[in-house]
């Protein structure tokens, strides 16, 4: 299962302070205790100031980097952003994201073949989210036809199937959970990725929501989610779920974990 | 999600002991806090004393009716006990359990026929179970043809697929949901049912294991259970299978849940 941590995000309001503070501590506090937390990927995202993006994005990057070594996850709708970013890394960064939006596409679809980035890919169109999983595999269907004709491979594809809350729709994670089959069988080398944490907003307890729907959706192929890797009660549901699924060869990172006290 | 509540066991010091001493408070406090927490069905198991078994089951029976109304599981595999414990008893007990096993079917199966009583019964045979999903399926099979036979309907039929423990075959939790697909796609009005522990016998943080087992069993068709009602980390589990599986409507049970500090 690869983490990709969330929690560099200049859409919350601490993480907006700190990049308008040039607070490189808090930034590479952050950055350090995912990375320790054993994050594939950090996200970095540089809020929500359009003109700025570029600049703030490079300097996130910049500090980052500086303390850990794990692979970044550029978080932006900003081809120019993405760009300047992508050539400031030492790795090849993944791109969050393309969707079958066609500007998007063809914002930032160059730029992710062009650098070999891995790249996130919403099932979603000109920002609707299909209802059914039919018409979201549908809109999959069509950013794969993209992604092959720019020469991307298919297993640098991480498709998110989205979640939209519970809250509204009893059958919401029904329909994710069936995108994420749907995609993983029509498309066997992409991976399927998912911002967890939307299926139980406006609910509480949503942690609890939140593990049990990472359960659900690793039966149906999910290998890889955007989360808060502190979240020990999510990492245990994860390494859970592998070891049920028979993916933890002699039960050995379940064992090591419960060893070094994730399991609370 | 139909609860069987496990907590009156004679194979468990405590209970054992309570027996031997007609402790009926200490009885009827079990019987007491898991009707509480919402057991459908409370077990009763005298324990390992065959000599006294019927004594004890009809004691136990009696202890329980006078304090909860909760219908009653009948934990036995030996017909003599069974046949006193059922005319005991106020309401229709479950009888626990048959197998594959000539002797257990020719033993138990009239008895259950005659009072209309449903049933478990286990995924093996002569003691022995059987290591893949197909052969569970085929004893399954066996099962099924002699309950029909006997005039029992499937729907008072709960059948357990059996789990081992996952600490000495990573397989193992696959194999048990393998068997919970076959058996509700060949016999779609059973019931699924489970003593959900073993998966996790041997190994560390056991509730965890226990909780991601039950989402996926869920998922996979498991609509009873044999486990403590009073692990309220289990409740949530189960509560929120049962929300993400989109079987409850308008979120009810799972924000009542939450209301009542069941989420912790």
């Amino acid at each position: 299962m690869q983490i990709i941590g969330e929690k560099i995000n200049g859409t919350r309001k601490r993480v907006a302070q700190a990049i308008a503070e040039r607070d490189t501590d808090f930034i590479q506090n952050l950055a350090f205790e995912q990375a320790e937390a054993g994050s594939t990927w950090l996200d970095v995202n540089a809020g929500t100031r359009p003109d700025r993006e570029p600049d703030d994005l490079v300097w996130l990057v910049k500090s980052v980097q500086a303390v850990v070594d794990t692979p970044l996850c550029l978080d932006s709708a900003n081809p120019r952003a993405l760009e300047v970013a992508i050539r400031t890394v030492k790795q090849t960064p993944m791109v969050n994201s393309i969707s079958g939006e066609p500007d998007r596409l063809a914002g930032i679809l160059p730029l992710v073949a062009e650098h070999g980035c891995p790249v996130i890919a919403l099932a979603m169109d000109e920002k609707k989210i299909p209802e059914s999983s039919a018409k979201r595999l549908d809109v999959v269907c069509k950013v794969m036809a993209a992604t092959r004709a720019a020469g991307v491979p298919d297993a640098h594809v991480y498709i998110d199937p989205l979640a939209m809350t519970i809250a509204t729709n009893t059958g919401s994670a029904l329909i994710t959970l069936d995108t994420l089959r749907a995609v993983h069988q029509a498309f066997p080398d992409v991976h399927l990725t998912m911002g967890l944490s939307n299926i139980s907003f406006g609910l509480p307890g949503r942690s609890y929501i939140n593990r049990g729907f990472v359960t659900l959706a690793m039966q149906a192929g999910l290998d890889s989610a955007i989360l808060d890797p502190l979240d020990r009660e999510m990492q245990a549901a994860i390494l859970v779920a592998e070891l049920l699924l028979g993916r933890d060869r002699h039960c050995l990172n379940y064992v090591r974990a419960a060893r070094q006290g994730i399991l609370g």
